[in-house]
């Protein structure tokens, strides 16, 4: 990122758009260029509050920080998209972003808020509980089962005329794949920077 | 979304923050309320353009328009989250998001631009071409067979204590599901659907 080339506003401000890397808009706010600075100095989000006219370490009162992954500037260089691990809710209210409060659509970032349900089942792992809590207390053999049967409903839908259901059995994988990895203590972004190491070409992008 | 209650300001303007619904930033633009009843009655995303001082439909000219999904507020109301699918590339210059340009960290909206690249794998499927282009052009029982075996070794690869192995094998399996799901003429973001079907409660969140 050239610094130089970024365009502030007559009051010497930028939109922050924070971005957590399940793809979660997490909140808007402005950066000068010392906010600027800072943030890329101390590795965490650091805004410039209009309403106190201060510097602002994000979450640095809360605990819940946003630590810097990646800046990009946008096509004319007047706003930044900030790519940050949150170390907890990022809104006042104590949501995790301050965009909550609809409902959501069906989208990728979702699938992260999906992971972080099935995580606290995993956290209540019950014998008697709902079907991820149980899966959770039966233990590895019994999830690596599951991903195994998935797997083969899922090629048998394949070749099958029926997109439905062959959707519903890739969601059935998809699903189980994430119990798996959360079981084992990982989870769904790991993989994707094992892909991303693998496929990313020199500019980022997939190859 | 309560219309009334959003804050636009001096200038009778609020930002919109574009994503689509693989988690891209695509674009950020402002809104003044006629913009944002127009972008809510006509379906597809409308502007303000500060500098040319009117209305600007999204795409009218180059096609590329966005087709409105959903609109969240912030928790001041004085920015707007605007989920939307893109008809083709958002920014300008020609490139998907206005904030390409910068190499992309490993994120769940990165899986989204792998499944854009794998999909143009498939349309130049080749026996004598890359690993992907070989499995499209051998076919759908080629690629279900390697899904069921990358689900074996993912479990295998569960039972050893062996971290780096276990997140290379799923991510095989997630690589080659998505091989088929493409195959099938289908996408990681209609499992998502699925998924979101199944768990979401009534304020959107998973259940």
């Amino acid at each position: 990122m050239t610094f130089d080339s970024l365009r502030f506003d007559a009051d010497g401000l930028i939109p922050g758009l924070v971005q957590s890397r399940t793809g979660e808009l997490r909140m808007m706010a402005w950066l000068n260029r010392e906010a600027l600075r800072l943030t890329l100095d101390t590795g965490f989000v650091t805004f410039w509050s209009r309403s106190r006219q201060a510097l602002w370490v994000k979450g640095e009162s809360s605990g819940n920080r946003l630590k810097l992954v990646q800046i990009r500037p946008d096509c004319d260089a007047d706003a930044l998209l900030i790519v940050a691990d949150p170390e907890g809710p990022s809104c006042h209210r104590g949501t995790e972003s301050c965009f909550d409060g609809e409902p959501w659509p069906a989208t990728l970032p979702w699938l992260g808020r999906l992971e972080a349900l099935l995580k606290s089942r995993k956290a209540s792992a019950d014998l008697n509980g709902s079907y991820t809590q149980k899966l959770f207390a039966q233990g590895v053999d019994r999830i690596a089962k599951k991903v195994v049967e998935e797997a083969g409903e899922v090629i048998l839908a394949a070749k099958n005329d029926d997109r439905e259901a062959f959707l519903g059995e890739a969601a059935d994988l998809l699903f189980h794949l994430d119990l798996l990895l959360l079981e084992r203590g990982a989870s769904l972004l790991e993989v994707v920077e094992v892909l991303h190491h693998r496929h990313a070409d020199r500019s980022g992008g997939p190859a």
